[in-house]
């Protein structure tokens, strides 16, 4: 009776072309010694914080630029633009994640040969952002504390895509039922190669930790650029 | 400071490009007098079984088709199609969408010459959906007693763009707390045009109410096209 049945792949095709810009950006951007990173996490986990953070402390040593995806909104372009950097709001009006061409169209409107590092702020999302592949260099997640400990069993496909885990608001851990040894066995069976940085965007704990693997990314990557 | 930040419009773009192979399709479709129903719900709503329920009531009466897009599976597609009707299975791969590319894809698949309904059944999910034009004439949602009722409230662009809404499982509205009254309401404060339609694709009660109002759609789809 399947015999009847015409299976279509859609998914392929989208994920063919979306593939290819996105290593077309990643070359371009790579010839210029400039990092692109992708960030990714659910509303409200603090991506704009560290965001400002990581420009706050990173700025002084690297020129960077950042590309904001948030919804509907242009407030969180206008806080990173005061910390002093290239900023750039993609609009996406409700759209689910970026691709690689949108990412590419905020990239363009950055002064790219002025630049060290590019942060995207993908849509606060879980599960689209993680399909669709940014044009990135590296990709890191925020899991933020009140989320609990079970999303790597919720959303692994976000946790294989990324080089790097922020565990942001531990300074709340002792009010939430969230064990950071779980959570570190739960996303280590699923990339055992991620980094799990906790941190505090609040009180500043941990922080040091994500600014000396962020400024290595960037001193590893131009350093492969003038190899 | 707002100076300094350039808004780029990323989503108008796409929608647009899609709008334009949406109305292509619902053209074509309406040229050949064939009705195209996009039917949208949460993984586990009961798309499949509403789907089956109305190709056994309907196929003796209308030529049908059904394009699944169910994640991963080609299970829907088989139980459609031996209920006796054409079926295309979309492999969305764990998209979270369709546009209306993909469903001109399924359509080309079908004999469309020889058809008076496609029922697309949509990836299971109520948020990305709603945002992309399928080209179908008509939408429809599905929502299940268990889901709650306040969905409204947390999903309201999915009830804006549905002509209709099913509310199905309604042989276990005794063991949940959900308010058919209160979720008329709210669906209304939404969308005031909107056709609610309670029924039990289990015990079969209601299901009258969908057939007569999807044959009616069907009907007066034909005759505009013949007028």
């Amino acid at each position: 009776m399947t015999d009847d049945i015409r299976l279509i792949e859609v998914k392929e095709g989208i994920l063919a072309q979306n593939e290819q810009e996105a290593d077309q950006l990643r070359a371009s951007l790579r010839a210029k010694g400039v990092l692109l990173l992708n960030l990714m996490a659910s509303p409200g986990a603090g991506k704009t914080s560290l965001i400002v953070q990581t420009v706050q402390s990173l700025a002084p040593r690297l020129r960077i630029g950042v590309i904001e995806a948030d919804i509907d909104s242009s407030v969180d372009a206008e806080t990173v633009t005061r910390a002093g950097v290239q900023a750039v709001q993609l609009r996406t009006g409700g759209f689910c994640h970026l691709d690689a061409a949108m990412v590419a169209r905020g990239v363009e409107a950055l002064d790219t040969d002025n630049l060290d590092l590019i942060i995207v702020e993908n849509v606060g999302n879980l599960v689209c952002p993680a399909e669709f592949d940014t044009g990135a260099h590296a990709s890191a997640m925020i899991l933020s504390v009140p989320e609990g400990d079970d999303k790597p069993l919720k959303y692994p496909l976000m946790f294989t895509k990324c080089r790097v885990l922020v565990v942001n608001k531990i300074d709340a851990l002792s009010i939430f039922d969230f064990d950071l040894d779980v959570l570190r066995e739960r996303a280590g069976q699923l990339n055992p190669e991620l980094t799990v940085l906790p941190l505090s965007c609040k009180t500043g704990q941990g922080m040091q930790g994500w600014i000396q693997w962020l400024a290595e990314e960037v001193r590893a990557h131009q350093a492969y650029k003038d190899a």
